[in-house]
């Protein structure tokens, strides 16, 4: 007789596998776990026998199973406010007035740089509670506001508490090539010197999953990316980029030429580029809410990219500069709306492909052996969690196979 | 020694009246209530003495208050979703194709006519509670899914419940007009006569604080609304329009003629329009959720509404069709960055202007006899509710002096 920890019933699960159903859904079935990971899914009638009197059940009465959400993009962990600048740039301030008054990512840095750990843990895990209670249970976390060794490691020590101490599962990712310090001003080869100099260390502490650049026009040109890449691969780790949001330099290309995890922003991609991440399992992470928040008008080439079958991954890029916006079902809706992705697209995106953008095998999906995260939505199909925003349908969240209760 | 019922210290207070300082605001003030309005709001300087042992007072440290955010535009009551026809279209189906599949607005009809007062009652409550935790305390909703009396009745019905079980205040609005049903295909002239006929039958039942016509090319003509708001005027009814939306057929001028509330959506007014609605006092409701889920491009005339000073609400138009964005938040910052308005435009657009929308002059602002609707929120400065989305920063909500500690 086989055992479970647990056991729900009279579920609709969209497996997000590729079962050939649309959401690799399945009707009336049941999802059984053991040990924190997924030990059945299926019809019931394929349920192997078990002690239904020691088996905690739930009866979701129809609801619809999705795997627990992953952001695979965010800044969450940063100092300050940036209201005060949307306030002057909407009373008519252009950037240059901004930047005099010390605003932009200047700002950020300098609040992040002054915040105690605590502060910032206490403020990051503010974002994190709100993700959770919007079924999110994965998010990655760059660095990328401190610019100096002390401070990019607080940020990372910050993330490194909130895996420990928080239900969500911690990515963490090291972006030191984010924007240039102001110690650096033309001098940004040598802030990439130091970047490569910062990254064996903070590693060794077990600090960084994977490691990220800002590849633009107004951050690090390829050349740099491509030392920074180096130092990460010597070290083992994976690569990303914040690449062709606002300009095409061919970062995405150099992602996918060292194999990297993904291309995030990708307004400005070509078809070349495209092939090159699809030859290399590169994961295009899309980013609405930047889209929206800073009204662009190109479209990252979606139709290349469902094309050549790269990945899409959605994500919320939160950071107060660019996309304050703590909310990975608006993302859903955005992107649908804004980048005419199908509801089924965006789940995936926020599911299978966000997992495949983490380098994260384990979850993203429902099938046995998958970790048990995953939540119960009262909703009549899977598309009503793109379509409606504000009423919340989700009913419980599982993750590790515990049912989350309260949050931190 | 005067009497208040509570008492809140040390709070910076955005009273949202023409004080000379941005937002209306005082600093490190006092707000005192009692029976349910408030009956000082200024420096503790000025606060006369009082029982304070006898006097509840909470210490807010440094919270800004706001007055209860207000909803004029919602069309909350309705059955069924729309998600699958969402769905459709991101597939590429066509209007037709949805349309042929049964789509649209004769979806959200005939969901809303089989559905029961009891469905209707919890469906609503849900996305009311939704409003409520975000900060809002009066709600207008229309009715304009039912299209034939019983169901328009229904809608109201619940409307009118809902104003008396739910700590909201709810402004009912009969939207008889709000497309053709099936019955009269063919006979708009028919359906319009029929809508003069309910309009008095609901009235006398205390089921219409207001009346609404869907005024443009794809709903009624300037001739028919015309023919609704003349009837409305003889039963003492104010009136208000969708207008302007889609192209400019002079509802908005219409309303105006009538002295109206209020014009919605706007965004084709032109500036004969304004003109007359500033004249006649008649408010310009945004509209921005609508406007980003359908891709519009064309902007209302924010500048023209500047210069002739016409008070511009924003509103959810929360409904399944056109605006499934049950979140007054989201449209704060929808209005500022879609539409270029100022965070202090946006707030007394959900406060002070909606409340000149509604007719109601007994809220809106924070000033001494308002009603004691109003939030405290942990935040630096007013621009960071419309800056910032999803970490919810509401620590306390008022209504009519009551402090709201449960939902329905
Ligand atoms: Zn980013
Ligand atoms: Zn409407």
């Amino acid at each position: 007789m086989q055992q479970f920890d647990a056991i729900w019933i009279n579920a609709n699960i969209a497996t997000m596998t590729d079962n050939g159903l649309p959401y690799g859904s399945i009707k009336n079935a049941v999802l059984a776990i053991k040990d924190g990971v997924i030990a059945f899914v299926g019809p019931r009638s394929d349920l192997p026998e078990f002690d239904a009197l020691a088996t905690p059940m739930y009866d979701t009465a129809g609801q619809w199973i999705l795997p627990g959400l992953i952001d695979c993009h965010t800044h969450l962990i940063y100092g300050g406010s940036r209201a005060n600048e949307f306030e002057m740039r909407l009373n008519g301030a252009s950037y240059q007035d901004i930047a005099a008054a010390g605003g932009g990512i200047k700002a950020t840095v300098a609040a992040t740089r002054v915040a105690s750990h605590e502060d910032l843990f206490v403020l990051a895990k503010d974002r994190l509670n709100a993700l959770l209670a919007q079924g999110v249970t994965t998010v990655e976390i760059k660095s990328g506001y401190g610019l100096d060794l002390a401070t990019e490691q607080k940020i990372l020590e910050v993330a490194a508490e909130l895996d420990k101490h928080h239900p969500a599962t911690i990515q963490k990712t090291f972006l030191g090539a984010h924007a240039l310090p102001a110690e650096y001003v033309n001098d940004s080869d040598g802030y990439i010197e130091a970047v490569c100099q910062m990254l064996p260390q903070l590693q060794q502490q077990g600090l960084v999953d994977a490691v990220d650049v800002f590849c633009e026009g107004i951050g690090f040109s390829v050349l740099q990316t491509r030392k920074v890449f180096a130092v990460a691969t010597t070290l083992g780790l994976p690569v990303k980029a914040h690449a062709e949001q606002l300009s095409n330099l061919g970062g995405s290309a150099l992602v996918a030429e060292f194999a990297g995890l993904s291309a995030d922003h990708v307004e400005f991609l070509d078809e070349a580029g495209v092939a090159a991440m699809a030859k290399a399992g590169t994961v295009a992470v899309l980013l609405p809410g930047a889209f929206y928040f800073l009204r662009e008008t190109q479209l990252p080439p979606i139709s290349l990219l469902r094309q050549y079958k790269v990945p899409m991954a959605v994500a919320t890029d939160l950071n107060p500069g660019t996309s304050p916006l703590c909310s990975l079902p608006l993302m859903l809706n955005m992107a649908c709306t804004l980048f005419r992705l199908t509801p089924e697209e965006a789940l995936l995106g926020v599911t299978r492909c966000a997992a495949q953008a983490l380098g994260l095998e384990d979850r993203g999906s429902l099938a046995v052996g998958q970790r048990a995260d995953f939540a119960c939505y009262s909703i009549s199909q899977p598309a009503e969690l793109c379509y409606q925003l504000g009423v919340s349908q989700l009913k419980q969240l599982i993750i590790n196979g515990k049912v989350v209760n309260h949050r931190l």
